[in-house]
C-alpha cells in the first residue's frame, strides 16, 4: 500500500513493518523454546507465524510510531514498540475471532485459521468443529500473548501507566464493537446510527486513535496534543472504514486478497448499505431485501446488489464522506503544537489510507 | 463443599469467597460505569456476575491465599487478593468457552453462557449462532479483565515481577491443556498418556500449582519452599480431577449441578475411561465403542456404560489411585520448612478436595 511510498523522512513505514515483524517472531520464538513440554505451541505457533507473513498493513504499529513521532524525535524506547507489537498481536486475535463468527473461508487471499487448522486435523472425526475449536484456542493465545509482549521487564512502571489503560479500553470497545456488529448483521430494521456506532468502536478508535495515543502517550504528549490527535484520528478511522466498506462491495480481490462477496453474503451493516436503504425505490428495495445477506449469493445478484448501491447514490455519497472526513481530520492537526515533522506524516498517512485500493 | 468446614485458623475459605466476590463485583462495577458510551457492556456483565452469583468453589483465589499463609502470617497486600481474583476471573473465562466448544446446555444447574445468550436475543434471525459468538465475546472480556485485574495501580513492580510470568504460564498451559482434551475427545485410539497429559496442564498445574504458587511467590517464598509447593500441588491436583471424572460419571447431579450424562456424551478421554479400555473383554469393548461418545446418549445405555467401568475394575482403581497420589502430596510438605500453621491448612485442604461429593 503507498503508506510505503516515501512517507517524509525519519518515518518508514517499511522499516517499522520490518521491526515489528522482527519482534513478533523473537517473541514467538520465546515463547516455543521456553515450553518443551508443550510440543504442541508449536502448531499454534505456526500458524500464527503463516498468518503473519501472509501481509497485513501493519497499520496500527504505523500509527503508534507515528504517535511517538508526532512528539519528539528522540529514538524510541522498547516499550513502544512492545505496543506496536502488541497491537498487532491483538488484530491478529481480532482477525482469527472475527473470520470463526462471520464464517469467513479466506483471509488475506489464504484459507481462514480456523479453514487452516480443520485442514490440518482432516482426520478427526469432527474436523470442522475441531479447526473452530482450535482457532478459538489460537485466537485466546495471541490475546494473552498481546498483554504478556505489552509488559515486560524493559517497561518501566511510569510507561506501564501510560500504556495499561489505553490498551485495557481498546480491549472493551474492540469486542463491545465486534458485538454491534454481529447483532445488526443481517438484522433488516437495523438504522445507519448503528453502523456509525459500529464504526466508531470498531475501526475509529481502535484502529486509529487508540495506537496513535499509545505511541503520543509514551512521548509525553501533553493533554492538547493528545486532544487533537484523536480530533485528527476518529473521523480518519471512520474514513478508513468507509473505505474498506467500498473495497469489501468493489475492490479487486487480487489487490484486496478478499472476496467483495463476503461482506454482501454476511449482510454487513455498513453506512453504505444503510444509505441505500433510505434511498431506494421499491424495487431497488426489493433486489436488497432478497439478495443481501444471502449466504448462496451469486455474483451475478451481487452485481445487482452492487448497482442499487451505486444507482441510489450510495457509492458517490460513502466517497464525498470519505473526502469530507479525510479534511476533518487534516484540520484537527493545526489545533495543537507538534514536533515540527509530525504534522507532515500525519497528512501523508491520512491521505495514503483514505485513497489506498488495498 | 467441605473446604468451609472448619479450617484451622486463621484460613478461612468463606471469608476468602467473599472478599474475592466483593473484589469481583466492585471491578465489574468500575468498568460498568467507565463506560458510559458503551451500553451494551450491562448485557455482558449481567451474565458474568450471574455466573459468579451461581456457585462455584472459588479453588484458585483459596489457594492464592493458602500459598500465602504458608509463608508468613502478615496480612495479605492488594496484589494477593487481585491475584486471587483474577484467577476466579480468568476461570470464568475458561468455562464460558471451554462448554462452548463442549456444546454443553448446562453450567451450575443453569443455561449456560452461550445458552444463555442467545435466549437473550430470541428476536434474531440466527440466535443460537449469536449467542454462541457473544459468549465468544464474554470470555474475551473476561480474559482481558483478568490481566487488567491483576496488574492495577496499587501493585508494584516487585509483585508485578513475581506474577507475571506465573500468570502467562497458566495461561498458555489451560489453553494448551484444552486442545489436547478437544483433540482426544471422541478418538478411539487415544491413549492413557495424553489422558495424564490432559490431567497435568488442564488441572494439577492450572487449578493447584499455580494458584498456590502466586499467594507463595508474593509472600517472597524460597526455591526450596516453591518447590515443596509444587510437589504438593501436582499429584494433588491429579487427584482432584480423578475425583471430578468420578463425579461426573457417578456423582449426584442434584450436588455437583453437572448432568451425569455430558462427559459420557462427549466421550472425554478421562484416565477412569482409559484404564477401563486398556481391561475390557471383548463384550465391554463393544459396548464403550457403542455407546461412548454418543451425543444423544439415553440414561440407560449411559449406565451401561458405567457398569463396565466398574466391572473393568477401573472405578476402584482411580479411587485408589486418588488416595496413593493424595498421600504423595502430604508426604511433599515434609520438604520444606513452612509457617507453623501453613502444613495443617495444606492438608485438610487436600483431604476435603479428593473426598468431595460436589
Amino acid at each position: 500500500m503507498s503508506t510505503s511510498a516515501a512517507p517524509p523522512a525519519p518515518l518508514n513505514p517499511a522499516a517499522i513493518r520490518a521491526s515489528v515483524e522482527r519482534l513478533l517472531h523473537d517473541f514467538l520464538d520465546d515463547q516455543e523454546q521456553g515450553a518443551p513440554d508443550l510440543p504442541e505451541l508449536s502448531l499454534f505457533i505456526g500458524q500464527l507465524r503463516a498468518m503473519l507473513t501472509a501481509g497485513g498493513k501493519r497499520l496500527r504499529p504505523i500509527l503508534c510510531l507515528m504517535g511517538w513521532y508526532s512528539i519528539t524525535d528522540r529514538t524510541p524506547p522498547p516499550a513502544v514498540w512492545r505496543a506496536a507489537a502488541s497491537l498487532e498481536l491483538f488484530h491478529t486475535f481480532a482477525l482469527i475471532h472475527d473470520d470463526i463468527m462471520d464464517k469467513s473461508d479466506t483471509r488475506r487471499g489464504r484459507p481462514t485459521a480456523h479453514r487452516a487448522l480443520a485442514a490440518q486435523h482432516a482426520g478427526h472425526a469432527d474436523a470442522d468443529s475441531l479447526g473452530v475449536n482450535a482457532a478459538i484456542l489460537l485466537g485466546n493465545l495471541a490475546f494473552g500473548w498481546s498483554y504478556e509482549l505489552l509488559h515486560a521487564d524493559d517497561v518501566t512502571s511510569a510507561q506501564h501507566r501510560c500504556t495499561w489503560p489505553l490498551f485495557n479500553a481498546l480491549r472493551t470497545e474492540t469486542l463491545i464493537g465486534q458485538y454491534l456488529d454481529l447483532v445488526a448483521a443481517g438484522s433488516p430494521d437495523a438504522d445507519p446510527d448503528i453502523a456509525w456506532r459500529i464504526i466508531r468502536h470498531k475501526t475509529a478508535k481502535y484502529t486509529t486513535e487508540r495506537p496513535l495515543l499509545l505511541g503520543a502517550a509514551l512521548a509525553g504528549a501533553t493533554g492538547q496534543q493528545l486532544q487533537a490527535l484523536s480530533d485528527y484520528a476518529l473521523p480518519l478511522g471512520e474514513a478508513f472504514q468507509l473505505r474498506d466498506d467500498l473495497l469489501g462491495v468493489y475492490g479487486d480481490s487480487g489487490q484486496t486478497g478478499k472476496s467483495t462477496l463476503d461482506d454482501l453474503r454476511e449482510g454487513k451493516h455498513t453506512v453504505l448499505y444503510a444509505i441505500a436503504r433510505a434511498r431506494a425505490t421499491a424495487p431497488q428495495q426489493r433486489c436488497l431485501a432478497e439478495n443481501f445477506g444471502d449466504p448462496r449469493l451469486t455474483e451475478a445478484h451481487a452485481e445487482q446488489i452492487r448497482d442499487v448501491l451505486a444507482a441510489t447514490g450510495a457509492r458517490t455519497i460513502t466517497e464525498q464522506r470519505i473526502t469530507d472526513k479525510t479534511a476533518q481530520a487534516l484540520n484537527a492537526l493545526s489545533t495543537a503544537e507538534f514536533h515540527p515533522a509530525g504534522p507532515a506524516w500525519l497528512r501523508h498517512f491520512a491521505l495514503a489510507v483514505t485513497a489506498r485500493t488495498t
